[in-house]
């Protein structure tokens, strides 16, 4: 009799963490070229359908993916002006890792993307923020780039750092650094 | 004595998920350089070896590792056979992600590795396939890129997509993206 | 009286691998870009910080990494001590994987870093040596490149191979490929 509630108690929170482990996806989209972006994407929402919890940690390059394209440059500091010019971004203009070529690799790969009805990064990212997938921008990124909140687009849940997403990391069933 | 069987059944499936979780190891490979095409290849075999139960999923550039040479470019679509011109793939075609200097270094590495007596991609691909890696390729790149059957060397196991590599993933003590 | 040390068994090796796979952390760092070694020792640094169990298993271009500034070329073979010029390495040597641009974009991205009083990566293997992070150079990487001992910092912990970062890997709760 005194046996049975040490089961439970024991077997509990082991089910609880199982349960856990095997419902988190946790990514990590460092990179900001199209096919990488891409492939997270594709990966988030697949398992934001299998009714996994994913998370989207987008760091470095990989912020230019949920930045606004409308944004203006209005950074105090010169050098910071140069590196956000350089560094626009916004889902629409993202390059491939691969075969860009001054642009027309990539309009090539969208037009087959487009021709097979694949989703453009803008309507992943919508599919994933309806799906339920959270949106996560890094803040140490943010700041060293000197962005702000409207910077972004509004499908972004959170801004976080590296401990955050360490704490969602290890409860994650399958973790990538894409 | 009624404790007896509840213990067991909720030890019996954790056993046998803790060691479904140590012998499993899935590779997502993005990448088609050579450098990184044989990093998982190092890993893949390594674990292997181990007794670990390896899946390596091969997707976008990363098919091209397991494409066949011979292959004959027959799609009817122009900006396919632009692209698929481009993409040749093959083992043997692979590039380094660093230093390929128009052949040059990709090269020189090959040379050094044949010195050392590392395998080539297409030896690593001959042996992971007897040690029982799943070699496994992507079936959205495959449509996306108007490839068929006759496109992949006989090594390849099966074709999947993303939810299958998640089920596989979920399951996984070890998940990269390469 | 006889299920409270079956249940004790049981749940006592479960909760000890459930701690360890909580508190463990494993990265390879393959890339020997500035952006990517930087993001690998803030996950590090933040997770030795969290009172997580390090490893960094520096192989192929991450191994410039931890290589010594100073370090003379004294390889017997030509091509190895071409590609050896070709791939110094160095902490303070890593490029930008994007906007490089001959140093300049490099040298921005260090000059805003020092702005926002970020750790160089030189300090940041200080910190994480200092934090217990474990230091580990890949053995085939080092036969291969025709590396030896004197090519490498102090802080380096251990030299080892595949298996080894397997063993580590699938007791780790976040692994990656960066």
């Amino acid at each position: 009799m005194s046996t049975a509630p040490t089961t439970q108690t024991s077997s509990g929170p082991k089910t609880q963490k199982e349960t856990k482990q095997k419902d988190k996806v946790t990514l990590i989209v460092f990179s900001g070229e199209l096919d990488k972006v891409l492939a997270s994407f594709i990966i988030a929402t697949s398992a934001a359908a299998m009714g996994k919890d994913v998370t989207m940690f987008f760091t470095f390059w990989g912020l230019n993916a949920i930045k606004r394209h409308e944004r203006k440059i209005a950074n105090p500091s010169f050098i910071l002006r140069m590196l956000n010019r350089l560094n626009m971004g916004g889902a629409r203009r993202l390059a491939l890792s691969k075969f860009h070529m001054l642009g027309m690799g990539t309009s090539m790969m969208k037009n087959i993307m487009a021709q097979h009805k694949m989703p453009t990064v803008e309507e992943f990212i919508e599919m994933a923020h309806e799906m339920g997938v959270k949106i996560v921008a890094c803040t140490t990124t943010i700041t060293v780039m000197g962005l702000t909140d409207e910077d972004f687009i509004p499908q972004v849940d959170l801004k976080a750092g590296a401990v955050a997403y360490l704490n969602e990391a290890s409860s994650s069933s399958v973790n990538l650094f894409i």
